[in-house]
This record gives C-alpha cells, sequence and structure tokens, in this order.
C-alpha cells in the first residue's frame, strides 16, 4: 500500500484497512519504541526486572524516571515507552492488586492480573474518543503457581515469556537473552545476564540511568545504584 | 468500482457502499485472515478444536498465545484474528455461560451462546464509535442437542458447521476437511483429521505452536505437547 | 446527478440530496438485494414463506443459514439481505410477540407487529450515529383478521402484498407469482407456487438450500428436506 | 450561487448558507415533492382529505400505502412524502391526541395539534445528529372552532388552509383547488372536487390507488374502493 | 478576505474567524431579513406592533401566518425571519411569562423577559450541535416602567428601541419611523404611522396580509382586518 | 507560518500550531477589538468605568446599549467585545456575587470574583462543543484590600491594572492613560481622565453613546447623560 | 517526515503519527516555551523558586501576573506557558492539598501531589473532546522526606531535580544552574544562584517583572520588590 493510500485509513482507532490492519494500534507500538529500553527473566526462584533511563541532564534526580515499579509484594512491573501513558497503566495495576486481596483476602495471580490490563487496554483500541495507550509493561513476580512474567502490547494482548526486552534497541537486547538465557538458572545468575544484555546494548550506560529489581518469594526487592554499579564493572560484554 | 470510488466509501461502520456493502467489516475479516488458522471438526460423540500458533521467539512461553479457550465445562472456543479483540469476545461468552448457570442452573445450549455473541458482534457493526471486531470463533461442545459447532464472523453472522477452519490459511485447510471429513467419525479420528489439515498447510509445523482440545460429554479436555508431538509424528501427510 | 455530486451527499443517514434523497438508505437497499431471495405467498388459509439460501461449502449445515424464523405460533418471517441485521429485526419481532401476549393476553395483531419494526427500522433512518438495517422482512401468518402478509424495506415502510418476494433475483420470482398468483387457493396450492417460483430462478436448486414454512391456524409448520426435495421434483417450470 | 458554492453548505441541519438558508430543509421539501400528492377541502360542515397512492404491483394491497389516517375521532390526516416519516408525525399526533383526552377530557383542539406536531418538526431542524423530516402532514377535522384543514412542511412552520394539495404533482392540484373551491359548499360538494382535483391531475386513476374521507360532527368517516369508483366515475373533468 | 478563505470559517457556530467575526452568526441575520416585515412603535401610552405576511394563495387563511403574538395580557410580540423558528421563541417567552406570574404572583417586566430570551439565544450562537435562530423578536407592552419596546437579534443582543422595523424591506420603513416618528404621540397616532410606513414600503398592500395590535394599559388589543383595511384606506403616502 | 498552513491548526479550541498557539483564542481577542472601547481607572478612594457606545439609529434607546454592569453594591464591570457573550459573563460575576453574599454573608473580593470569571472562560478555550467567549471584562470597586481594578480576556488571563482600555481603539486611549494617569489621585480626576481619554480617541463623541459610572465606598454611581455632557464640554483635549 | 505528511497527524490528541509521536503534545510544550522562564533550586534546607514576568506596561500591576504560587504552607509552585491553564493546575494542586489534610490530618507528601497533577495532565493527553495543558509547573517544598522539587510537562510525565528552568529561554538558565549548582547550598545561596540565572539570561531584568520565593521547614516565604530588587543589584552577572 503506498503513502496516500496508508493515510486514508491511518487515523482513527475505529478503523481497518482494506487489508485488516488498525494503523493507530502500529503507531502506538512505534512511541514503545522510542523509549528507553526494559526486560525481565523469569529465574527458577523469582523474576528479575531492568530497565534503562535517559536522564537528560546531571541535575535530574535520575530516580524519578521511574521505570520498575513494585505493584504488590509479590509482583513488580517495568515499562517502555511514553511515559505518562505507562504510569497510568501502573496505577490500574496496583489499584486491581490492591482490590484483589481486600475482596479475597489474597495476593492476585500475576496471570490474571496480566489480563485485567490488557482488557482495558484493548478498550482503549475500540472504543472511539480515545487513543491506544503507547507504552508497554513487563508484569514478573512469584504466585502459587511460581514465577511467573507477562509483557502487554498496544494491542492488548497478554504474552507470556520465559525473558524478554521491550523498547528502543530492544532487538540486540533480545538477541543476548536468547543466546545466553538459562531456564534453571536462579536470580543472581538472571541479574547477571539482565545486566550484560543492557550493558551489551546500551552505549556509555551508567548506574545512574539504570534500575534493576529481584521479585523472589521474600517479595520486591530493589537495587541500589552502588550494587547496580558493582554488577556493571563485574560484567565483561565480550566475554 | 475503482479504488477512489471505494475509498469514498469505507471509513465508518455507519455506512454502506452504493453496492449496498459494509467495507468495516469487510476489512475486519481481512484483519482475521492475517491471524494464524484454528478449525473445528463435529465427531459422532464431541468435537475437536486445534489452533496453530506463530510464536515470535523461543523465549515466549508458547502456550501464553492461547487460541483454544475452555468456555464452560461443556464447550470450547478457538479464535483467529487480532488476539485482543477475541480475547474480549471469550470474555463475553464465559460470562454468559455462567450467568446462564445461575440464572436456569443448567449449562448454557451452545447454539443460544453462539447467537448471544453475534448478537453483540453485530452491534459493533451497526452503532458508531466503535469498529467491528476483528476476530472470529468457533465455539464447539456437546449439549443436550448432541455435538454441536458453529463459528461467528465480523459482521455477527453466526453458522453451524461440521467442520470448518478460519484465519490465516484456511482455504488449504477447509479444502483437506472436506475431502477427508466422515460424520460418523467418532473424536479419535476427529483429532486425526484436525492434525493432518494443519500439518498438511502449516510449514515446518510444531507441537509447541499447536493447541488441540476435545470437547465431550467428559467434558472439555486439552492435549499436552507431548501428546500433540506424538499425533504429528504418527501422520503421514502424503498418505 | 453526477457522480462526483453525488458523493457529496450519499454519507450519512442524516442527509438529503437536493432532489430529496437519502442515499444511504438506497443503497441500503442493495444490501438486501445482495443476498439470496424470500418469498411469501397469501393463501385462503394462511401464509406460505420460502427462502433460498446460499451455502457455500457442503461441510455447512445449511439449516443454520436460518432464513425463516418462527415469531410466535401465529407468525412466520422470511428474510432477505445483511445476515446479522436481520436476526437483530427478528430477535426484535420475536421480543415484542412475547410482550404483547404478556401484556394483553392474546396474540399480537401481524400488521401491528410490523409497524412496530418499521418504526424502529425508520428511526435508524433518522438518528445519526447508526446505519439503517440492510435487511428487509416478510412477516407472515394468521390472526384475527384473517391470513396476512407484509413486507418492511430499510427506509422502514410497512406494505402488505398478497405474495412478494425480496433478495437478489427477486424481479424474475415477482413475475412468476404475479402470473400465477391466484387469491382463492389454498395453503398447499401456494406452497406449490412457491417451489415453482423459487426453481424457475434460482439455478441448480437443491432441496437443502431451501427452506419453506406454511402458517396457519394450525400453528408455525416448517417443512423437511425430503418433503422439500419432493415439492421441488413435483414440479416442472415448462409447464 | 453556483453549484460548488452552494455544495459547502447544504450538509447539515445545523448550517445556514451566507444567504440564510437552510439547505436541508429545501431538500426535504424536494423529498415530499417526490411522494403521490395529497389535498384537503374544508367544507362548511367539515372537512375532505384525499391522497393517490402509486401501488408498483397488483400483488401488493393497495390499502396498505396507507395515505389518510385517523387520528381521533374529530380529526384526520393526510400525508406526502417519504412514507416512514410521515408513519412517524402521525404516531406522534395521535399520542397527542389522546394524551390531551386523558388529561383534560377533551378532544384536542385541531390548531393546537397542529402546531404541537411542527414544533417536534422544528426540533429536527435545529439539533444536530438528525435530519428534518421528509414528509407532510394535512390535519382536518371539526372542533368547538368549527371545520379546521392545517398543513405542516418540513420546515415546522403551520399554516391553516380553506384547500390545499401536498406532494407530487401539487400544482395543478392546487390550481383546480383555487377555480372550484366554494367555501359555503358542503362536504358532498367538497367530495366531488376532491374527485375532479385528482382525476384532472393523475394519469390513469384507479379507485384502488386512491383514499377518501370525510371528517365532520359524525366523527372519521373512509370512503370505500366501491365508493371511489362511482365518484370517479361521476366526475366529468373536462365539464 | 476572499471567499474560499471565507469559506473555511462560516461553518459552525463554535468557530471564529481570523478577524473575529463569527459568520453562522451573520448567516443567521439574513435568515432574518428574508422574511416579510415586523415593526414595533412606543407610544406615549403603549406600543404598536404592526407585521405584513406574504401569503402564497388565497386559499391559505391569511391569520394563520401568525407573525403577531400575545405573550400575557400586559405584553405583545412581532416577528420576522424563519417561522418555525419564531414560533420557537414565542413558546419560549410565553412559557416564562407564566411561570414569573405563578412564581412572583405578577406580570414579567418587559425588559427582563426580553433579556431572559436573548439569553436562551446566546446559548445557541456558543454551544455546538445546533444552529443560531434565524429569526428576531420584537417584544413590546406596559409593564410598570411604562411603554416599552425591545428587539432581539440571532446573536443574542437585547436593544431597546422608541421606533424599530426588522425582516425584509427593513431599511425602508425604518426611513420612514426616523422620518416621522413622535415621541409624545398616542397609541392612535402611532397606529397611523404603522400603517403609513408599512403601506409606502410594501408594494400591493392589503389588509388581509397585515396585522396590527396596540398593546396599553387595557391589554393587547389586536385589529380585525376590517379596521385595518380602513386605516389603509385613510393613509396618503404621499402626503 | 503561511496562510494554508495557519488554516491548518486555526478551527477548533482543542488545537495547538506547530508553534504552540491557539488560534481560536486569538481570533476571540479579535471580536473584542471589533467592539467600541471601555475603559478602567483605579482612583485612590474608588475605581472608574467608562464605555462608548456605537447607536446605529436615533431611534434606539442608546442606554439599551449597556456597556457598564452594576455587579453588586461594591463593584462594577465594563465590556467590550461581544455583546451577547459579554452579558453572559457579567450574568456568571452577578450570580457569583450573590452566591457569595448569601453564603459568607459579606461581599465578594473582586480578585476572587475576577478569578471566578477567567476561571469560567479557560473551561470555554480547553473543552470540546465550544467557543472561546469573544469578549474582555473590566471589573473594578472597592473591598476591604482597597480599590481594585481587574481586566478579563478570552484566553481567560486575569490581570490586575491601574488603569486600563480595552475594546476597538484601545491603543490610542491606552497612551492617554499612561500620559496622565496619577495613582495618587481621586475618583473626580480619574473620571476627567476617562473623558478626556475617551474624547481624543472617540470622533464626533456625544454624551449619549458614553457610559460612565464610579465605585467608591458609598457603592455604585452611574452618572446621567446630562452630567457627562457636561463632563464632555468641561475637557480640551488640546490642553 | 515532510511539512504535509506532518500535518495528517498532528491535529487530534487522540492520534498517533506514523512512527508514533503525539504531535499536539508536542505542540503544547511549545506553548511552555512562549511564556517567560519559571525556574526551581533544591537547597540543602529548602527549595526556592524563582519567575520572571513579561509586563506590557508600566499600568499593570505587575505582581498581578502571579507566576509564584502559594500550594500550601509547605509547598510552593512556579508556572511556566499558557497562564490561564497554568492558574487551573495551581487550582487542582492546591484543592488536591486541602483535601489531604483534610482527609488524613497531615500535609501531602510533594511527590505524591504531583503525580496527581500529572495524572491529571496525562487525561487530557489521551480523551478526545480536549486538549493537552499548555503549560508546565514547578512543585517545590519539604515534606517528611525533606526538600523535594518536582516538574510536570504537557505530557503528564512528573520529573524531581535538584535544580531546573522551565519556558522560554529555559536552556540559557539550565546551563547557568549546571555550572553552579551546589548540593550542599542552603537557601540563601540558592536565592543568589536564582537571582543570577535570571539575570544572566533575561534581558533588562527588573525587579517588578520577576517574583521569588522560598519554601523551607518555616512556610512558604515571598521576597517582597525591595528585596529582589537588592539581590539583583548584588549578582555580578560576569563574575
Amino acid at each position: 500500500m503506498n503513502r496516500s493510500d496508508q493515510q486514508a485509513y491511518d487515523r482513527g482507532t475505529s478503523l481497518y484497512s482494506p487489508d485488516g490492519r488498525i494503523y493507530q494500534v502500529e503507531y502506538a507500538r512505534e512511541a514503545v519504541k522510542r523509549g528507553a529500553p526494559s526486560l525481565g527473566i523469569r529465574a527458577s526462584d523469582g523474576v528479575v526486572l531492568a530497565a534503562q533511563s535517559r536522564a537528560g541532564s546531571d541535575l535530574m534526580v535520575a530516580e524519578s524516571i521511574e521505570k520498575l515499579h513494585k505493584i504488590d509484594d509479590h509482583v513488580g512491573a517495568a515499562s517502555a515507552g511514553h511515559v505518562a501513558d505507562a504510569r497510568k497503566l501502573v496505577d490500574f495495576a496496583r489499584e486491581h492488586a490492591q482490590v484483589n486481596r481486600l475482596r479475597y483476602g489474597e495476593p492476585v495471580g500475576i496471570e490474571a492480573l496480566t489480563k485485567e490490563i490488557t482488557d482495558h487496554i484493548q478498550e482503549n483500541t475500540q472504543t472511539g474518543g480515545t487513543r491506544p495507550y503507547g507504552a508497554s509493561l513487563l508484569l514478573g513476580g512469584v504466585d502459587e503457581t511460581g514465577a511467573r512474567l507477562f509483557a502487554t502490547d498496544p494491542s492488548g494482548t497478554p504474552q507470556e515469556w520465559r525473558a524478554v526486552a521491550i523498547g528502543g534497541g530492544r532487538d540486540g537486547i533480545q538477541e543476548v537473552l536468547e543466546e545466553r538465557y538459562d531456564e534453571t538458572a536462579g536470580v543472581n545468575d538472571a541479574v547477571s545476564l539482565a545486566v550484560r544484555a543492557l550493558k551489551t546494548e546500551v552505549e556509555d550506560i551508567e548506574a545512574e540511568g539504570m534500575s534493576l529489581a529481584a521479585v523472589t518469594e521474600e517479595g520486591y526487592d530493589p537495587y541500589t545504584t552502588e550494587e547496580i554499579s558493582d554488577l556493571l564493572d563485574g560484567v565483561d560484554v565480550d566475554e
């Protein structure tokens, strides 16, 4: 389809192109790629989440560009794409997790939580008067089925992963994950793989711009900048 | 009708073209064809549902791309097309089946369930401010009238089938079904036919990307990857 | 009016063209003509409804393409055009008939029922945010005024007929009806005329694709495929 | 104003053209002219209403194309234009007449009834999301002020007439009325004038396609096809 | 601003042109000029209202084209422009006058009444989904502040006048008023001036097409056609 | 930005241009400049408001073109721009002042009142389906903080002034104010300055078309036409 | 992307461009740059806020162009961009702070307050029928976590800063801040840095157009024009 034909169908979430595509959803996927990358790795005993931020200035407090979010004691999220959209999805997730605890007296299942979020995302791709979310989330943690890791996308499709990267530079990071992922490894090894994957693909990476957290049976555990710094030093990407 | 004439009428579910077509519904049918295929086969003692998924990566958990869904003890669904749209229809179906049990104390009829879903789909083709569903469902199972298999399409038309395929590559699969379908065969033979039909048409088919389930008087019975692998090995498509 | 002038006025049910036409309603009439034909014949002692379906495959259960519908014990409907739209109108008719019984303890009059439906159809041609129904119904049966047969169209106009065809190929079928209709004939002769009219105009007609029902004081009586097959064999269209 | 300038302003009831016209209302007037004609004549002792229908087929039940409508015991209506729109206005009138009886225990005044209808019509010319009514009504009858005859138009303007024609061929019929109208004549003479006026202007007029009613102190009195036939025979238009 | 530039801004009451004009309001003023003229004159002891109608036919009951309206015992209105719009404003005025009597037990002030109406008119120039009123009203009568005469326009601006004409031919009539208006004259002289002004400007004026009313402390007093005829005869426009 | 580029962004209050402007708000500012001027001057002991009107005819009652408005005992308003819009803002101000008295038992602060109004104006620049107000207000008076004078604009920005002019010819009048304003002067001198400023800039100024009011601790005090006439005579603009 | 391609996607907050951008949000950022600059500096014992205004006239009361706002005893805000939009956000912040005190009996956390505001801003970038806010806020103060400084932007992203400038001329001011910021400095030194940064970048800076406030444990403390004047004199920008 040439350019002017495409333009006839790409302005409205309520519109299909003749070949059955919803362009606004595809463009929202581009918005996800414009951001810095995030990744998640499922280990045998938990899930590791990591994210890279692009601080525009030394005066900015790097942690304020939150890309990792504790959703509940047993589940965290990493985001990529339009920051404000991601924040709204994170709020949605936290609220749903809380309501689940109040109503059923137990932590929400991670798959159920993910599907609640993707249902909400899908609504924004079908109903007029709004735009799709320009952000993706990784949801990882430990529930009664074990360690689980899910990704959402702007169409509202949930997918379960062993290890996955989203956002800008996703392809290179995913390649590292595919080469080195080991399903039997524990959280510590998964942390090393996460750091290696980001270090391989992000130029001039610095601990200040990186976030890292592990979610295990012990709960949601974010790493300090010092710990991240040590981890970065300990990885030799050419190895 | 040439291209620029068609473009005058293809942007809005509330719009007919001069020859009486609703293009947005037809484009939604294209969205169904963009997905991987699913199929359903009515056997003498139940219905077999099968679906192929396209996992983009080894790290994705193939089962998470659910294309077969248990709706109730006695009925399952296979989907094709826009994944998030299909999920919404499946949620709609589950909720309706549950409400029926609560209200009437008995399982919902499969024909009645299908029509409830297609009524909902039709609404989205007539009312403004939304787009048609870009997904089709197969609904199969056993109710007091016996084994039944229905398909929905984006216009909201319900159709009953003995055996049917939907989604990408549908035509080739349907051809296999038409050649080999036997109304008197039982579920086991239907399973073989389902595997054969997919193996014939899907290149480099693997058990990991395939889902298979039988719905009989015993209930909804999904096959494991190992069982599917054995079935795939047991079929010689040139036979 | 030339093409580009017409295009200026044919996109919206809330829009008249300079010569006072509502094009979207006229295009919806084209949608009716795209479907397979249906017909109705008023006999002295009841009404006969018949319809032809286009089954796309031997594996489709032909009866599932319902084109004849029992509305109540004393009234049936035949439809043509957009199948999902027709189904919605049939649901509307059934609900209204039921409500009438509950409220007044008696069967709804066929004329009153028809007008309730056409009022609803008209709303969709005047209010924005929706499209006209792309389907027509024939409503036939016996009420306290005797045998009655009505047709609806996409503008919402009710018309009473002695014998009428709607849908694709309507003109040829109507011609047969006009030549051979006999107001004094009973239901059996009307059935023969219905079969003759469809056999004359539908190429390669088969019993499987045809529906036939009579509504008399005895109630709504659908014919089996075997009965239809016998009737088809019994008609010589060159006679 | 040339054509393309006019097109800039004629799509929307909420839009004036630079010379202060509302084109959609003017186009709705064209819709009225597309239908068959109706007329009304005020006699000394009542009002006569007459209408011509265009039956498309001998198999259509001519009376079903209702163009005369009893609104209440003392008032009737004749319509022209878009049939489904006219039916909706007639329903509106009947409901208002009934409510008036219930609320005040007396028949509604014909002028008051007319204005209630035209207020409703006007709303549709000012509020967005809808189109003007493509139909006109004549409302005639006898109330405590004597015999009264009113016409409505698509702009929502009520006008009182001694004798008036609306719909297709209106001009010729109105000419006959202007030549021969006699304010002192009784209902019988008015009936003759009505028949003459239609016979003069409608080619190949037949009793089956004509409706005729008189509203006097005795109530609403429709003529049978036989009576109309006799009346048609009794008129010599060249006289 | 040239034509095509103007067209960019003249379609929507919610839109300013670059020079700060709201074209749809200006076009509504043109709608007022398309109608027949009305005038009002404030005398020392009351207000005189007069209006000219354009009856299209002798068979139309001229009085039915109401252009003078009794609003309450102490206030009347004359209208110009789109007849159905004017009727709606008159209904609005009557209702407000009645509510005022019910709520406060006294007649509404004429200035307050006018402002209530113009507030309503203004709303229609600011809120989307509707069009401005294509009609102007003159409101005249006697309240506790004496004789008062106000005019409304399609923008919703109220203005008080000693004597004023609105509608088609307004300029010529206003000129006569400006030449001959005498603030100290009584109602009888004002009536003569009203008749003279209309006779001067309206070609082939006839009593049947003219309405005339005086509002004094005695109340609202319409003139009969005979009285108007005598008044017309008594005026020599060349004098 | 050239003309056709500008046109792409200037139709909708919900739209920014690429350089961050909201054209519909800027065009509404042009609407303010199309009206006659108003001014306000803060004196040591009160505020003076003055306005010029353009009466189109001697027969118009000049005072009816209200441009000065008493809002409450201690605060008045002068307006410029679209008259009907200004009236609506004045009604809003009066209602708010009254509610404040009822709720808190004390006169509303002038700054608080102004901000309430500008909040309302801002809403109309952000929410769709409406247009910005095409009018500005000056709000002046005496509250417990002393004499205060505020201006509103179509964007909804409140500004406090010592002396300010709005509307057509604003620049010349403002120049006079800047040359001659004396913060220590009392109301009488401020009145002289107001008259001088208008006389300097308005051609053929007449007392009838001018409004003048002082708001002091004594309350809102409008000047009579005679007083204004004397003041006009007493000013020598060349002095 | 060339100009006309960009124009296809930049009109609607519900619209992505093919490269995943939301142009209306980016244009709103331009609106922020059109205003005068504001800045915030986090000191060891509090936060300093400063802003420059552009008074158009000596007669305008410079303080009325409020750009610093006390939100609560412990938090202030500085704004840049569309003044009326900023005012609305400030009102939102104040209301939220007040509600927090009422509900929980304690001052709102500054981070929580900021996120409440950015959630509201984000809504305006996703829901149709409105435009994004054309203003940014700096929120600074002291809460139980110490001195905190946050910025909002038109996309609804919250960021924490040590020192930051927003609005017109932001880049130059930020450069000064980056060169000279010292995290260990107290409020007094931060005030000096604020004055220096503005004096360096704003031409012909005057105390009248500048606002300055410090928020410490003692509360919100605005500086007088005299104090600002002294501070301006005390800074040598070439030093």
